[in-house]
């Protein structure tokens, strides 16, 4: 038994009995790390937000880019480390929070804009990592799908047709976790469908995009960027923690082998669908805190872009007021 | 220009025109707020779970409960004040969260189960603060629906339809914003459908029930439950902010003339669809914060009672391990 455990024994006297039946000391010990962390995060939010600089320009995919000369655990445009890093995200919650509620209100009186995050990235990337902790500030206005290995109707139909069916709804915002982009990846290392058939859909996917944007989307495009390396302790650690196993397949270590083709796969996806309306943002993940914030920040230098007004009442304000007090 | 802001400006030196580039001296004010509340909350932590007891008893909803005995603005099963309940619910996050991963994760290897929360109240009961201040942990295994008025579409169909289709799938927490219940309680004010139909749904909606659990669901259903004043107080806040006008509707005033016809049908609801298998929890709902504490208290009981494990290896540990570090 620890220190602390003890030590909370010693002091909770006539408490103890209640406190006994509901946290058992090891969860205590938990909570105690826990509501440190929190106090500590809590106390740099201020300061940590003027570490921020502009992480999208930073982020965004031009002409030229090279996707092996990334370094995979930068941080552009940060100047802070993790507690800064983890305090900025908090920081900014808020006003993410805020600014989805106004773009959802919009949709009430007629707009039909929304906004479409894509997240792309190899296995162990921290994809997941980003839908719990970047995107969970508001879940009903959130329409997250995570695309897995087609099903046999989605196999019978165009590669787009399940992703239309995902696309978010006027005010929303819609998160895919993988995406189309899968059918020019995993589907072009592994010869899935001929050259002939994949090779054509990059022009494809540029159309399908265009055609959400005319109709209201704002699209933001994130590949989550690990080295090699990186994946390799991740996958170990999954391995070392039996709490981790579910999230283990014997055949990510077979696709370990292909990860040459995989950042080739993804150069192409970077050159010929990093639109002026829907760029790539290639972001460095070896550090998670990083790549949340980074995400964070795009979603909010879009939202902040989009002008985004509460809007005017379609009733008399007055006038409802003295029937409510009436009621 | 308040002093806060004013000092700011003050001391700011070098960094000023970075700063003033970011962050206007408002939100500078918001953010400044914002970070010392999360402080003073996350030092309350530790102590403030000291002060839940059994919520789950104290609302369950038994044979002769009578709804206009419940008082909307008590706390039953916690013995703090805003500050500490709402640090309560900030120090229980992590475990929600990590038994949401459990039930998720148990799904992989085959397991069926899952959770459904039903939340049912009065308009502006509070239904989309517990959505986004409780459920938020983990937006990816949760299955948010919102329920409206039926869609012709859905009208065409009988009235479980639209619910099956948004039931949890295996390992997912599922969320109704309203529900099948709308078809007993707005339906029997108005009279939408005639008498004779109604009155049959309440036990088509319990067997429909059973059918969900005897497929693995635990159902867990919530009334948020406020006063009339409490109702009049937060439409009245609507009208007097500007970025609240989209939640108002002229109808809702209407519809407070049927408040007693209301609780009515709620008493029955009560009365005809708590069982054993799906009992009824009214949350007194006039303070927020204890709303969505005692919300959050009872996905917590349904989850620690499902003794969640995480599954075993399906494939050999240390084989893997020496397959990953030759990878």
């Amino acid at each position: 038994m620890g220190k602390g455990a003890k030590g909370k024994g010693k002091k909770s006297g006539k408490k103890s009995g209640k406190q006994a039946g509901k946290v058992s000391s090891k969860k205590a010990k938990e909570l105690e790390t826990q509501a440190a962390e929190d106090e500590v995060i809590a106390a740099h939010e201020e300061a940590a937000v003027e570490e921020i600089q502009d992480v999208a320009n930073a982020l965004r995919v031009g002409k030229g880019f090279v996707l092996t000369d990334v370094d995979t655990s930068g941080t552009p445009g940060f100047s802070g480390k993790k507690l800064e890093g983890k305090a900025a995200l908090k920081a900014c919650e808020a006003e993410l929070s805020d600014l989805l509620e106004r773009l959802f209100a919009e949709s009430t009186t007629g707009s039909k804009r929304s906004l479409l995050l894509v997240v792309q990235g190899m296995d162990t990337s921290g994809k997941g990592g980003i839908m719990r902790h970047v995107i969970s500030v508001n879940p009903q206005g959130v329409k997250a799908t995570g695309f897995k290995a087609p099903t046999k109707e989605e196999l019978a139909h165009d590669f787009l047709w399940r992703i239309e069916k995902a696309l978010p709804g006027a005010g929303q915002l819609g998160v895919f976790d993988r995406s189309h982009y899968e059918d020019v990846l995993i589907v072009r290392v592994h010869d899935v469908v001929p050259e002939a058939i994949w090779s054509r859909r990059y022009a494809q996917i540029n159309a399908f995009e265009r055609k959400a944007i005319a109709a209201g989307t704002t699209v933001i495009k994130v590949m989550t960027h690990i080295s090699k390396d990186e994946q390799k302790a991740r996958l170990m650690e999954r391995l070392d923690r039996p709490d981790k196993y579910y999230k283990y397949n014997p055949g990510d270590v077979d696709e370990r082998s292909h990860w040459g083709e995989y950042m080739e796969a993804y150069q192409a996806v970077l050159d010929k669908t990093s639109t002026v309306g829907a760029p790539w943002h290639v972001v460095p993940a070896d550090r998670k805190w990083y790549a949340r914030l980074a995400v964070q920040q795009l979603l909010l230098e879009a939202l902040r872009g989009m002008n985004l007004q509460w809007p005017q009442a379609d009733f008399d304000v007055e006038v409802e007021k003295k029937r409510l007090s009436a009621s």
